[in-house]
């Protein structure tokens, strides 16, 4: 059966994440609906990384297995067309070999947080940013977050509920940089805990607004206790932007 | 009275326009009620610029005249807890002299026109960018919009029911840029006709699609006549980003 590597951007928002559940409609379970659509069979969407509900993706990936072959613009077309009205999109497909797999092939995953940090409430930007109203230092976030790189046990920065067997991770890049009232936190790994970028975003808030110094950070991750994660930092203020082969 | 030029945000999706109308809520009527519940008289929110139903604004101007005199950014705080759940946010809030008028003082008004140059739907950018599918030629269109530059008739690029007395308007600024799959038409001028950037941006697909040649977009302008307009572009790639005073 050829096997194909989609990319695909989505708006998290109306979705209970990636994942099927019982509890609501997955990106997965749309993408498996479109994809049985137009092949004929059901067949699963298997993605690179499980993004949680509201988590937004530029670039997720994911392959499939269908019954036939398909030229790459058709089928990512053919894709789209049974995908509307939901705000899925698969940007393109391409044919791959049989031992490519999404999630286990993923060599570096990226990952863009953004904060709002502004007094005025979200308009245009709402649901698409964390709104922090106290003025950030980024500078000062940036500094800390430069003492997480590396490989570490981030238990600090993991949730309770995470399946991974080790909870030690090498982390490439944690860069955070202001345009104006915006904060972007880009994140990189070959892979993450769950609730990793958002548990360090959430805590390298605590290093912008003063509540922490900025050696504070790299305390709670020698800690190696979840009960010093700083805090959560909603969903919606993530993105996953890309995965790299 | 003292008087407040308020400076404004929104996403024009869920709105008929700036305007108020019978046919819907608008912008315009929701900053009245929201300034109605803070000042406990009705006064009208004059705005810089009567953008359509689905044109979004980042930095919108307005004044109005208050009872009392307020602490700027208490009366941003106030005006904005009974805008929600709306997607509209006054940025700030600025004690002005009575000479201050947002619509007859604006010395130049900018506008941005979004355009998503590629095959996939939208999924991120869905009502906040036109979707155009044919790969566009942002050079030419550049070539062709720096042509209209300069002090024109502009009947061509103007809607039937505009009411201004003059079809005259002075171009200071038409630039065409590409950004990845993101063109950005940026215009400003002291002041634009009725669906003058729509149809600007509209006709300048007509270039870049190849549609129409570069010098096409001159002749059309000389013609004056608005049957020679290319089309009007769709309301939501259309931002009013600032307004000088």
């Amino acid at each position: 059966m050829p096997r194909y590597a989609l990319t695909i951007e989505y708006d998290g928002g109306p979705f209970v994440g990636w994942q099927r559940q019982a509890n609501g409609v997955s990106i997965q379970q749309r993408l498996e609906e479109a994809v049985f659509a137009i092949n004929g069979e059901f067949v699963v969407v298997h993605g690179a990384g499980r993004t949680d509900a509201g988590v937004h993706a530029l670039g997720q990936v994911a392959h499939i297995d269908l019954k036939r072959i398909w030229r790459e613009d058709r089928l990512r077309d053919a894709i789209n067309a049974h995908l509307r009205p939901s705000p899925i999109a698969v940007i393109s497909a391409q044919a791959v070999g049989d031992d490519f797999e999404a999630r286990f092939s993923a060599r570096a995953r990226h990952y863009r947080y953004v904060i709002d940090n502004r007094r005025a409430p979200l308009a245009l930007q709402f649901g698409r940013a964390w709104h922090v109203k106290r003025a950030l230092d980024a500078e000062a976030m940036h500094a800390a977050a430069q003492t997480l790189i590396g490989k570490f046990d981030f238990t600090t920065f993991r949730a309770s509920e995470c399946q991974a067997k080790s909870p030690v991770r090498t982390l490439d890049r944690l860069d955070v940089r202001r345009s104006g009232e915006v904060i972007e936190i880009l994140a990189s790994a070959q892979s993450f805990l769950h609730n990793q970028v958002r548990s360090l975003a959430g805590s390298l808030e605590h290093v912008g607004s003063g509540k922490w110094r900025v050696e504070d950070l790299r305390h709670a991750l020698d800690a190696r206790d979840r009960a010093r994660c700083g805090q959560v930092a909603p969903p919606h203020g993530l993105y996953l932007v890309k995965v790299d082969y």
